[in-house]
């Protein structure tokens, strides 16, 4: 299935597409150098929002949740990512422990894991699962939608490493995003790679940090491609400290707002968009989707969700917000069968494996899709980001948006790159 | 188009290909070692006969011409593999010079050469053609069958660099076979990677090395699966010093046929294969196709083709055959159409990266199929592979028996490996 794209088809975006487009092996081989000095992360999935004369990741996942949307089709692409981190990794490994979510039991998501165990097994490895709920005591079978089932299996934790019942991996995969905390039982793993590493989960990640480096990338892709970084860069800024229920810290986080809206309407008159601004307020740790609001006016912050928050909206960790990140909002203009939807760009390692477009029939294109009521569309294959049609007509060909994308959503992961090495607490540091 | 496949449902080879699918893991992780200590080539096509009591590569080419023959839709994969390999050999690379079959001009080799600049293009590099026709002496522009067209150039050589006019590779990728003779042009040649290298191509290789090579890697990966290596390994002699005029070393010829013949016989019935052995002669260097002969009986060969090989059978460089392969028939029991069909793997790096079928309407299922009249198949995309479907009934399962198909040419791949460095005139010798 081929989603029918509906999507701006003049203005900025087109000339970016084309620039990027005629540029490819040069941007290829800027790829190539920045993954000589930096480690992609092992698996990555991006947020993309087109607002046709805008296009920026909005959110950079470091554990993927939804490979059970991609094509069946692109996953020997996937394998082929898979054996490549591998062997840079852990070539003799003939064990792969992954840790699935702790308490999530839906079939979507059991079969994001099912699609996982397939890629690696088909990679070269025996794969198995271990649990981080204490519930799991023994071998638990869970059933998947398409009949099959998965095993879950206690986890077993000797001094220096975590293995199961006679499983002994190499590598721990970590599919948990953490959001509830870091379990004593990941914790001081030394023998053994833990990838993503602890602190790419969300007891310690901050959105502002991921930002700040794809600021940082952004900035030197624009420079390559002699362009205005705004394009591709969503404005932003942060405040700690707050706290909805006593009010403290919402002067500020009206002050930070109002100031956001007026950086972002000086770009929209530079370049002459007719468009009312809008901002994303949303937690600066991961929130499972929860906690985003849009915000027009700073005003509206009053009445909004995020001012009811102590109610409302607790994080995953049954904490309230206390950290924000202020994003400049990107409308996405993209439509599959007339809902709004947004690309979603599936990596690892260094490869985009796949995508697919995330479409939520009852929300605005100013509004956060990732919420019950969403749909996936899997990106067929002839759809491909690793296909473009050099000499289509800009704009006129899905295959060219999508390796735009997958450019676009490579640069966020680089960003993760730069991000996970700024705050990695075991870096040496030369001072 | 998914090739309707008509194959032997019964015998070893499903019992082969169910043990294959189980040991999956074990198989990728064998690689997975092998790859540490030998160097794949840089690309690479495996023709395969499957006579459903046995399945074995018969020919592998490192100078594929058939990229263009693959689905469009596995490109991505090549792609993947292409950005892999280069990142290993030359990662700050900016150009790669593309050498192609120096009189080659027929469309269909033609759109092989555009397909592979493709490639290469949006693996990241910029992509010029380099001709050894002494006739091209400035660009020169040959029209595609889909209306594009590719420029040739005319190679400009230093002391130490091959390039063109204002171009300056990193890499050389050969598509020559080099079955004319090593042009000066590409002899010494130590500042720049020269890929494949001159001793993989027909002018020094030789076929018995390739298949003495073959022969180790099936040991050992027999010895890993616990099965007898001539399931996969075609047995093979080969001689020297012929002269089809003279009749000079016949008698010898007859001789090794003949005790090859019985060889074959006697594994036969070993197997309780009721079918009449047959040998395929063939020159023991590359002959595009011609001078190979299939002989069911020894003494046919003083009747037979190569016999009058002095008039009718000459190499690629206008020299008679004087050096031959004997190796043992393998039946091709596939159908597309109803017409015989071999599959051809296709590789680059380590990676399987597509396939098809070689079709002959006019063959049968003993005999060369790389001959004029073939056409090409190419394996869709939810056939690769890389996509088996553990569980599925042996023997019933495309993409099962293709995984399959893609581990014995990846053995072929290796064994090539092994030959490369068995052959290396510049290998250090610690003796």
């Amino acid at each position: 299935m081929v989603p029918h794209l509906i999507t701006a088809l003049n203005g900025p975006i087109n000339e970016l597409e084309q620039r990027i487009l005629e540029s490819m092996p040069a941007i290829e081989r800027w790829f190539r150098l920045e993954w000589m000095e930096h480690t992609p992360p092992f698996y990555s999935s991006v947020d993309i929002r087109n607002a046709g004369f805008k296009l920026a990741p909005v959110d950079t996942n470091l554990f993927p949740g939804g490979f059970n949307n991609l094509n069946p089709e692109t996953l020997p692409l996937a394998v082929q990512a898979a054996m490549a981190a591998i062997e840079k990794i852990c070539p003799e490994a003939k064990n792969l422990l992954l840790v699935p979510e702790a308490h999530t039991r839906n079939t979507f998501y059991l079969a994001n894991i099912a699609t996982l165990v397939r890629i690696f097994n088909q990679a070269g490895l025996n794969v198995r699962l271990g649990s981080l709920d204490p519930a799991i005591t023994g071998p638990t079978q869970l059933a998947l939608a398409d009949g099959g089932s998965l095993t879950l299996e206690p986890l077993q934790r000797t001094r220096g490493r975590l293995g199961l019942k006679d499983f002994d991996p190499c590598t721990i995969l970590l599919n948990d995003d953490l959001s509830a905390g870091i379990p004593a039982v990941l914790q001081n793993l030394h023998e053994q790679y833990l990838l993503p590493p602890l602190h790419a989960g969300w007891a310690l990640r901050r959105k502002h940090q991921h930002f700040k480096a794809y600021e940082e990338v952004a900035k030197k892709f624009a420079k390559l491609m002699g362009m205005d970084p705004w394009l591709i860069n969503p404005m932003f800024s942060h405040l700690d400290g707050l706290d909805f229920a006593s009010g403290e810290g919402l002067d500020a986080l009206q002050t930070q707002t109002d100031a956001l809206l007026t950086k972002v309407r000086r770009k929209y008159k530079e370049y002459g968009i007719n468009e009312k601004p809008f901002v994303i307020v949303k937690a600066d740790t991961g929130s499972q989707g929860r906690c985003i609001t849009t915000v027009r006016d700073a005003k509206d912050l009053e009445t909004l969700g995020l001012k009811r928050g102590d109610q409302a909206c607790r994080l995953p960790d049954g904490q309230p917000v206390n950290a924000v990140l202020i994003q400049e909002g990107v409308a996405t203009y993209e439509r599959v069968n007339e809902a709004v939807a947004e690309p979603v760009v599936y990596m690892m390692d260094r490869y985009v494996v796949g995508g697919f477009y995330r479409v939520h029939a009852e929300r605005g294109v100013d509004e956060n899709l990732n919420a019950p009521g969403s749909s996936y569309v899997p990106l067929a294959f002839a759809e491909s980001t690793q296909l473009p049609r050099p000499g289509a007509k800009p704009g006129a060909s899905a295959p060219n948006r999508f390796y735009m994308y997958g450019v676009i959503a490579r640069l966020a992961m680089l960003a993760a790159s730069y991000e996970l090495e700024a705050t990695d607490p075991d870096a040496e540091v030369y001072a």
